[in-house]
């Protein structure tokens, strides 16, 4: 059965599906869908996701949309998916839950919104919104400090103390790989407190390489060309 | 293994755990946090839950919060819980993952900070925000248009088509059940175009009664003190 990851390298979720793809092996179809030219709010797309958002897949008869929602459900659908990604335990799994239910609000919510409003809205031919990015600053130093403090636990490399990383290692590391979009000095501003975020980061990207940079491409390649202008 | 559950029946989340807890025979000890008194910050409460929200629960060793997280957890770990409630069928709970991720951006954002900026503020002795319950407004018109359009399909009752409800139908419903907060006109105003979603609500209050009319309790008598100053 075919699976179809609709999805643009720029976008944090929809890397995470395509890293998470690959480093299990899933073969899957890439298709682009431009977010600069509107295509995720096409007609075409809309029948895919009505909500006309990237990510999405089509697996079989099954549309599905929602990063996390795909997550777990290629971790559940496809044999060979080792338990560390999505653990069968349900202690486990409850607590992978509550950090990819936080992400939501807290961290996609501060992340995404101050990349936007303080730098990506200029690539779209938007306005930037000072206000706006000063209100998710907050939300996103919030997010960040309780990662350090409270979801990365001394006993493991990952989060929830865990020795190998799971879809939430994977779904938080690509949103905060999106501040590669501000000015250097300005993602180092904000994640420079956060030794063991920064620890975390490359642990993930250790474990889930070469697949997590060459996913990153597109990212590092638009970040160098914001950076010289 | 003894349950407790730390909410505030004024809550949205809470009240779906309590309600889900009841409905299904799931005995567990309220544990009342008053958010009026600022409990939820209280160290006593972070111990439990460092983020400082209702609701969380404590089973065992397991200390949770983020409420869809808990409704898994509670659906999976308890034995007797009616499959409908979070189906084992992959795909279909593919698709019910989905709906409570998109809840988290769209309708809970929506609802809860369009309530909270026009009328509940007040009730904590805080400024009303006109700007922000405008900007609320208009995620909160957006998501009950897509529940309506979308996620209402004509072959059942309730989310996705299905014939009994989910945890998701308790999750929104709830959401959508603090608009009876808001003053009565601008409640109609607000839901009186979207008929499936009023039909929905009712079904779903029908299907989880007298469980679900019990643990509103406390939101109806709030509602009528607020309606009448």
């Amino acid at each position: 059965m075919e699976l179809k990851v609709y999805g643009h390298r720029v976008s944090q979720p929809s890397r995470a599906i395509m890293i998470f793809c690959k480093a299990n092996n899933i073969e899957f179809e890439e298709v682009s869908v431009d977010l600069s030219k509107g295509e995720h709010k096409s007609p075409e797309f809309k029948e895919i996701n009505p909500v006309g958002q990237v990510p999405a897949i089509i697996h079989g008869e099954l549309k599905l949309f929602e990063s996390h929602a795909i997550l777990i459900y290629l971790a559940s659908a496809f044999p060979g998916v080792a338990d560390h990604w999505y653990p069968a335990d349900l202690v486990k799994r409850a607590k992978l839950h509550s950090v990819l239910d936080w992400h939501h609000s807290n961290l996609r919510r501060g992340a995404a919104t101050y990349v936007f409003n303080s730098r990506l809205a200029a690539v779209f031919g938007l306005p930037l919104n000072p206000q706006a990015a000063a209100e998710a600053e907050k939300c996103l130093i919030s997010s960040l400090s309780t990662i350090e403090s409270f979801w990365l636990e001394d006993s493991g490399k990952f989060l929830l103390g865990a020795n190998q990383p799971s879809i939430a290692d994977l779904s938080l590391v690509c949103e905060i790989m999106q501040l590669e979009l501000l000015d250097e000095n300005d993602r180092n501003r904000i994640l420079g407190p956060y030794k063991k975020v920064q620890q975390w980061i490359e642990n993930t990207k250790n474990a889930i390489n070469p697949q997590f940079d060459e996913l990153h491409g597109a990212l590092y390649h638009l970040s160098a060309t914001l950076r010289k202008q």
